[in-house]
């Protein structure tokens, strides 16, 4: 099973990163140190689960997958921006993302603060580009995006993870933080993909699309912070025991890894019961066992 | 004159201050110090040149102003985030701002950082929320948005001005710093005010507006430039004399103080030229001699 689903993601990685590269085809001398930064981050190999499920939720429901393209680039952009900015000195401080020296590391603090700030803004015009679908729903897929990267969403789950290291979180907080920190860029990728398929906002299709991405996504974070204590460097790329190191609060502070293991499970089984009944949901299904079972 | 105009901009803030409130209605004691500090930057008294901006030319073209506060507000973020961002100590390292302490030396760097990020990202979705057009010209100010903020627009101008730092720039790369860094969101905010109004792309009202804002967004960086070295902190509520201590690029690297006014007041009077046949544009032309003769 986990070889077909990593070929399909490497297929729509491909597909990902082909429209990523139109969208980062223009040349300036004069700002070639930012463009040369904002590429590095953005052409470092990740795992490109957003843009897959943009793309796989847009096929479930019967969308072209040109119509989920820009919307994908979109999210990768933010999520790119999201690590950049949280990697840097004044955040996690961190020198290792994906197996390479982090962006602040090779091009300096200003030039990736920039690359961060200039790949957020770039990505709302990448959305609103998007040829393939009506006005109103590039302009809605605008408004999604907006609402899971802020205040609200992903920036808000930032702000209490940073108060994470200095108290302890409640249970309740941290599934907050959660649900924001990943989980709105999550939902949003599913949200975007069945927004491209023409999908209402008010549907029964749209309703399990938001379940499905917010169980998956709360299953990935469970999953990361059991990888934080378990995995080694070396396969996962980036620096471990980190978490620890800082005192943050995460769901090892409340489980223990065998516990984890069994709610991510469950997690992930009741987001799949959410999209059974439709047809071709098989690869969305094997996706969210994918994420359970990953040791990077 | 300068009296009306400076209660007509004391008119149109008001207005644009009171559309920001709303979008900051929203309350939420584990993000507070996030909110808190949007918000502290957010309502620093500025001028609110940019919103005016687009009040002022929907109001020209006969727009409704309900249709340019979404719009104005959405410019006043993204220009509140980039002053966040540029003060940080890896860009700018200043500690005062409209005569207050900057965002990180009240709330720290971190959260001003993720301040930036968030009114960035907010700005869109405020933007995208407009009501009042329609779902074209909602998205075409999204995209005009993302275009004068990103890359090719403020953050790149951001970048040369950097380098304007480590060495010394041409005039011809000076010009293009000031028509990316500040140019390019006085233009978007003009633009915006033009398509809430209704103005096509290609129309000749947006031709217009087009060489106003850019005759205007030059003289008023020169000018910035011109008070860096003649006025006093008091009247300018920032640190001056910085350019100089920098050894920063600055058009008094090139002129006079004396050649740079003469410079600022031909940019001036060709930048009115271009609107005066339009009915109701006084306003914006004493806007533009307001601008000219600023002490602050």
């Amino acid at each position: 099973m986990n070889k077909d689903i990593i070929k399909k993601l490497k297929e729509d990685a491909s597909l990902c990163e082909a429209a990523l590269a139109e969208y980062f085809a223009s040349e300036d001398e004069d700002i070639k140190s930012l463009l040369d930064s904002e590429k590095y981050s953005l052409f470092a190999g990740g795992k490109r689960i957003r843009p897959f499920l943009v793309i796989e939720f847009c096929k479930l429901f019967g969308g072209d997958v040109k119509a989920a393209l820009p919307f994908a680039a979109a999210i990768e952009m933010i999520h790119t921006y999201s690590l950049i900015h949280d990697d840097l000195p004044c955040m996690d401080d961190d020198d290792l993302r994906r197996g390479r020296p982090t962006n602040h590391k090779v091009f300096g603090y200003s030039t990736a603060l920039l690359a961060g700030d200039a790949l957020l803004t770039h990505a709302f015009g990448v959305a609103a580009s998007n040829e393939y679908v009506s006005a109103e729903v590039a302009l809605e897929a605008v408004a999604t995006l907006s609402e899971a990267a802020g205040e609200f969403g992903m920036v808000g789950g930032q702000v209490i993870d940073l108060e994470g290291e200095t108290r302890r979180l409640s249970l309740e907080t941290l599934l907050k933080l959660h649900s924001l920190k990943t989980g709105a860029l999550i939902k949003a990728s599913a949200v975007m993909g069945a927004l491209a398929a023409g999908c209402k906002k008010d549907s029964p299709e749209m309703a399990a699309t938001i379940e499905y991405a917010a169980g998956i996504g709360l299953a990935f974070q469970v999953i990361d912070d059991i990888l934080d204590v378990t995995a080694t460097e070396e396969t996962l790329g980036k620096s471990v025991g980190s978490d620890g190191e800082r005192n943050k609060t995460t769901f090892m502070t409340y489980y223990t890894v065998d516990e984890a293991r069994a709610y991510a499970a469950e997690l992930t089984a009741n987001a799949v019961s959410e999209i059974a009944d439709y047809e071709g949901s098989e690869t969305l299904t094997d996706f969210a066992a994918f994420l359970l079972e990953r040791d990077y």
